[in-house]
């Protein structure tokens, strides 16, 4: 197939947006009285609407997930998995991706006007939480027409996403998939996600978030912010192995780039301060901290499933040490203890928590193996599940 | 024994100041030259000059290494492992502890006047290597008369500063104890330094380190350093257990501090960037990441110690991700290929890369052990060496 083909295959659909006037209450208290959210559509929705699947996304992430828009370079963030014949295979699925409440790619956020006011939102934006936005997602597909989708998957914080799913809309759910997440940070992911706050918070570029009206953006601490991201994204080995102790050029004994790790991370790190919201930054590494669901449940977390229904599939990777295997275990062992249908899968991989982005053989085979099985049957597909024909709903 | 009468046992003494004239070459292919070093020292030198222990201090650290000075809250940061009857028992050696060229703690460095120009040396200092200051601590065992030291001891930074003696010096160490360190640091380790340097170097208080004319200092951009580096020095464990998801007070939906881990973490930065030389902190992180005394042998790291003469201790700890144990195996390893004499030993703790300077039972004794062997003895002291009494010199 070639690139024109595969794209018209994939069916492109976007970005849209959505309006949604009936007033969105949050956990931090406020409510949103009106907000926008934009999505892309990959794949055709069948007549029974049974195939549709919510794909969240992580930190940095946003709607365009597969495919080019003109004039793009690089395709979406989950091109390589999502496609017609990929392991989210757009010949089968009607893939949804959305920008998250509080985003900066064109859902209603930090950049967005505030309708009250008439001006930018800025740290006006009220905090979102893992729950805030899986409601907004759920008038997303309200709006679309989906009563229930086949799968919900995500990676990382979109991990999150996917576990909130199965625990608040628990009928309209049929899988869920949750790759290299967690059910709650620890400490050092929390001390992590501060540090970044800081450098942001403190950048005299920031100010107090009220940078759109200075006519400037924290870059300085939105670059450090990233560059420590991406040193919990990869694995010590990875790096190691990709930069090891390499010289760009002779030792200068100076503060320029003398090791190529450091021009790595200064590249990723610039790239990214041009091109992200600090303020939507800020409240996604909050968003990561208050992520708790057994909290509810006095750190019950097999409790906290109990209402659960769709089977679980979930998939962590050997070498992650942002969110490592024993954290995937600990909900994997809270499903089986609730008597749930849980798969799980430790995908050997040596590039650390960014294996959830990057192709490999297994991994794609796990998706796309649990995925044959996956239709969004009207109640609990157990019993009446079709294994030999997918596309037969039941 | 009293507080009062530990410190007499103690017999601090200093801090004291040694001026030398005659010019030091720097690997960066500077000279200093003139230099002033500030040390301290505990226990008494005995008649046979044979007794001398030589402290070298990490990134962060200074010659206080022991004892209270007048008005002190606390007591030096190696207080716990050096004392009359402790590891390094002062009733036995003359421990010297001193602040390494580049500090800011009363040696020359950043923050001392430049003779060739009257003003603060600030950037100009020239960037100093590991061994620049092992060979400026050799100036210092000259001027104090020792020509050979009982043992040589550091954690971290400091273990490559013992690891440089037992290479540059073979004849003029009896025992190299290298604790917590490691033989380069990974890709991973220089890029939690270059994020640290990044916020230094991005605040704009640093003023492109002629922060001293601007009546300022990048407090915001030190305090991050220390930040990270915090992060870096406890394990993962250690930090749950110590401050996990607690809550500092009910969610505040806000950026002021939400999880104890974030005050904590506040806290730390705050009072190291009212206290440390930012000039100081960048090139010292600069002298880790140079540290490769391998690089002169092709990477050969046996070949790099052949010449070594002394006992070796290599000590880790369990929880260390800073240096794991594997790097100081990778040290041990290169020892034994190198037919030399050394032990080594993984301490079980639960405190990360911290754990080098808190007590420990085992470590303590790992430590007193060792050290009851040691006794700088003119030559090579395999042969001729009494176990049984230690303090009867060879």
């Amino acid at each position: 197939m070639t690139h024109t083909d595969s794209q018209t295959a994939l069916n492109l659909s976007g970005p849209h947006r959505a309006a949604f006037d009936e007033p969105l209450a949050l956990a931090c208290g406020q409510t949103l009285e009106h907000y926008e959210l934009v999505y892309e559509t990959y794949g055709t929705l069948n007549e029974q609407r049974s195939n549709a699947v919510l794909v969240c996304h992580a930190l940095g992430g946003n709607h365009h997930a597969a495919g080019f828009h003109e004039g793009d370079r690089k395709p979406g963030w989950w091109d390589k998995h999502i496609g017609p014949g990929k392991s989210i295979d757009t010949d089968r699925f009607f893939v949804i991706s959305l920008n998250n409440l509080g985003g900066c790619h064109g859902s209603t956020g930090p950049n967005a006007i505030n309708p009250a006011t008439g001006k930018l939102w800025g740290p006006e934006f009220p905090m979102m939480t893992v729950p805030d936005w899986v409601h907004s997602q759920a008038r997303l597909a309200d709006h679309l027409g989906i009563e229930r989708f086949a799968a919900v998957i995500g990676g990382s914080l979109g991990g999150m996403q996917v576990q909130t799913w199965a625990i608040l809309y628990p009928d309209r759910i049929a899988n869920a998939i949750v790759i290299a997440s967690t059910p709650r940070l620890s400490a050092q992911n929390i001390a992590f996600n501060e540090v970044a706050r800081q450098a942001i918070r403190s950048d005299p570029d920031f100010h107090e978030g009220w940078y759109y009206q200075h006519d400037t953006r924290p870059r300085h601490g939105l670059k450090l912010a990233r560059m420590i991201g991406h040193i919990t994204y990869l694995s010590e080995a990875a790096m190691g192995r990709k930069f090891g102790r390499d010289l760009r050029s002779a030792l200068n004994f100076g503060y320029d780039v003398e090791f190529e790790i450091e021009s790595y991370l200064r590249y990723q790190g610039n790239n990214f301060s041009n091109s992200f919201d600090a303020n939507t930054y800020l409240l996604m590494t909050k968003a990561l901290d208050y992520f708790d669901p057994a909290r509810d449940h006095n750190g019950d977390l097999a409790a906290t499933f109990a209402k659960s229904q769709c089977r679980f599939l979930i998939i962590s990777f050997s070498s992650d040490w942002r969110f490592t295997p024993a954290r995937s275990r600990e909900i994997v062992e809270a499903l089986v203890e609730a008597d749930k249908r849980v798969s799980y899968v430790n995908i050997e991989s040596p590039h650390g928590h960014d294996a959830f982005l990057l192709p490999d053989e297994r991994y794609e085979t796990v998706l796309k193996n649990f995925l044959s099985h996956a239709m969004a049957a009207p109640s609990d597909d157990t019993h009446h599940h079709n294994r030999g024909n997918d596309h037969a709903a039941s």
